[in-house]
């Protein structure tokens, strides 16, 4: 009996078993509390609404954050019931240390901190949202995610050289650009890591217009550092581009073709 | 008599159907008038414009107005003929209630409320633009008009999901520059959604200028997130990339090859 | 005799034509004349170059000029030697007025106009840059500017799609922000066609910040206007992808691939 | 026994041959150091840093400077092991002169020179970051390294084209503008030189806001430019996507097809 209780909790707590009205009405009510506590943090900090509404904010970060331990509680209980956790100790200390867990730990914790009186973590509630991001690992937008992520998963390693490339890139012009610019405005590029700023805008093309050169060697460096720019933008583009089409003719070639003789099954596409 | 009056004002009216003079005459004028009515609609907030030709402004408005009333009465009468809006009172209302149709109403309604003379509504006239719009879907756009929406539909899933990346990206990005730029500025990050203002313009590397951290983590904290809106630009170029490189093989497809086979009919490409 | 001149003065002049050394000479004596002069009306326009070097200047431009006229007559005078513009008038004529020559004269003409003491004509030389791109028509670059001029050809009307799309934006924004901003900041959103500078610096994501909005309800405006500006660069960033895709895949099928059955002809690539 | 003694010297100083204990130490030692030798030079121009802790920076760098001298002596002398720098006198001066031997000299030489004392030529230290990237040549990177070079090389011409394109239309933009502009703003378009500097940040759309247009006449010239801007973006965005394609289906080919009749030899992707 103590084990169809676990079994019926883990059942209720997890979005993706499970499609009894019970299910759909604790999953609902779990991810619309998530989206209230991210709007509330947001809403919190500002001055004029807290002055007015302050005991409400109080109140429902209270109530959240018992639903929310009660919740962690039983997901730490429940999770024995998954064949990878399924170690009372072990697998439940793995459990516990999952990413997903980490950060519905990290919501909760600051609670019960006295700490939380003295600097203000109410804030890292928000990281909750990343929670409400799995969401989408159902129902209609499984396929985009999936299709999404396996991108990212197959082009890891270019993507990964396109930061290093770009990081390269923002050193070597900084320095550059502290040689070149330092003695015109020493308060503005008073040290590389001060000009690093500069770079950063300039090779996102953000743009701030709080730091930008003013002699001519300078102008001329902005000048191939922001061509570059485009080029940071079209590279990693161009990587996902491929990177797409490679999956979606995958997924057709899936559906369609006889993986033998490569002839269309249907001619419906 | 009464249903060939009606045919052939349908006919005159709807830009797709009939090719006599006429048919063309009358569309033609109807799509200048409303690139008229959105020059109008424009130049009339420029204050010297409107100063020395205001009567001529108002003169316009009124006779566009009474034309676009009279166009809608027509449309309104003649939409039984389309098969779908075929029942007199149900038809109608379902043909009132179109999206197409709502942009014509609100085009003029403001004219005859007594509201627009305390609020100025007049600018409702520039929606009648999008109207104009559709007349791509007509003639040598045709074409082109199907293919962008194609693409669209069928890669909606994905840039759903890059909308929600995009914004929960926003959400994290504020929470976190609001606790570490507050105290350093309290007059630009006084809030997490005045500091939103900031993520977007950052993400998006618009970059007006107006609000930028100073502190050393809030500017190591907007190179990452200006870094991620460099992916924020390439999500959506690589899935629309593919998306268009899919649409154009099926349509190659389509005209070129056998669909038993795969061999290709003709060789011109 | 009088042919055979006319034939080699042709051959001389034409880029494509003739391999001999006095053609080459000729030819980069030509695209360095036309490098130079642009580089000179640059130039020129800094003051204190031209306070030092000012009648250096001046006598480059009437060389520049003469040769260039000289060049121009004997262009016309040798046209009828292409089918093209066989007949000695007619032909002639239309060979004045295609767009190559039409530049051409338009960068020489300017000298010889009073009009020109007046008022300042000399920068129409910089036209003299487009002629040299066709430069790139020639030697090792032929291939790249087919295959893009070829994808610009083939992806037009969606490129054209795009820009009316954007205008449309531009258009739609602008005066919704009008309304939207207008009774806030009155000298910065003074009139429809002055929000337009907001809109297009916004879109494009330049955001130069002379003009940004202040109100709550302009930067929710702004953050989906600068959010639909991501995919301004998005839908032609496809659109050019699956055009170069196609395009260099039909390059390499006319290369490697039997026409009628498909399999490749060679196993490099 | 002095040929062995190369051998092993050799060995122990490439990165991508050796696999011993001491083999790694080494390369992971030269590794670190030319990151730390980049932090140190970054961190030195902190002029709180510097103060503080100006004899350890000092430290660093004699002592940085006399191991990668050592290395660099070592590796000429060693340098007779590969076959293409074989001959002792010939072979080792184009090692000297190879771009790689030319960025470690680059490194070393300033502070043996009396004019380091005079200008400071500290940063060039930081080229040795482009070394650093040559590890990504090595081990789990190598393959995206050679797929991002292999697509520069393929689409170099069509690059090196946008290139053109992008430089033409820098000069002939900023040629108009200064024509338009100057009058209204002599002091911020007072050359054309000048006014290439708000042309480059314009159409990357960095857009600092230092340099705008004012007049009716320049903001639809940049409205142009902007919106040419986009597609700036989407030309090499284009170019490198469909180069990856290409890249990644040569790839997937050479593994999975036969390569005379195009079928499959197996059906794992």
């Amino acid at each position: 009996m103590y084990s169809t209780l676990k079994k019926h909790t883990y059942i209720l707590l997890d979005p993706s078993e499970g499609g009894s009205f019970w299910d759909k009405l604790i999953d609902g009510f779990i991810i619309s509390l998530i989206l209230l506590n991210v709007i509330a943090v947001i809403f919190e900090t500002v001055d004029s609404l807290f002055l007015a509404y302050g005991s409400l904010f109080k109140a429902f970060e209270i109530f959240s954050v018992c639903f929310f331990t009660l919740e962690y509680v039983l997901r730490v209980w429940t999770c024995t019931y998954i064949d990878k956790f399924k170690h009372p100790v072990t697998g439940r200390l793995r459990y516990i240390f999952s990413f997903g867990s980490l950060i519905d730990l990290l919501a909760i914790v600051p609670f019960y901190l006295p700490l939380s009186t003295i600097y203000d973590f109410r804030f890292v509630r928000v990281f909750r949202l990343i929670r409400f991001l799995r969401v989408f690992k159902l129902g209609r937008y499984l396929n985009a995610t999936r299709i999404i992520s396996n991108v990212f998963k197959s082009k890891k390693e270019e993507l990964v050289l396109c930061l290093v490339i770009t990081l390269t890139l923002i050193v070597v012009a900084s320095s550059l650009m502290y040689f070149v610019e330092h003695d015109a405005q020493p308060d503005k590029f008073s040290s590389i890591p001060e000009t690093m700023w500069w770079s950063v805008t300039t090779l996102t093309t953000v743009g701030y217009g709080d730091v930008f050169p003013i002699t001519g060697l300078g102008r001329i460096l902005t000048a191939c550092i922001s061509i570059l720019g485009i080029g940071m933008f079209a590279l990693p583009a161009g990587i996902l581009a491929s990177g797409f089409s490679a999956e979606f003719q995958k997924l057709k070639k899936e559906k369609n073709t006889c993986p033998h003789c490569g002839k269309e099954l249907t001619n419906k596409e």
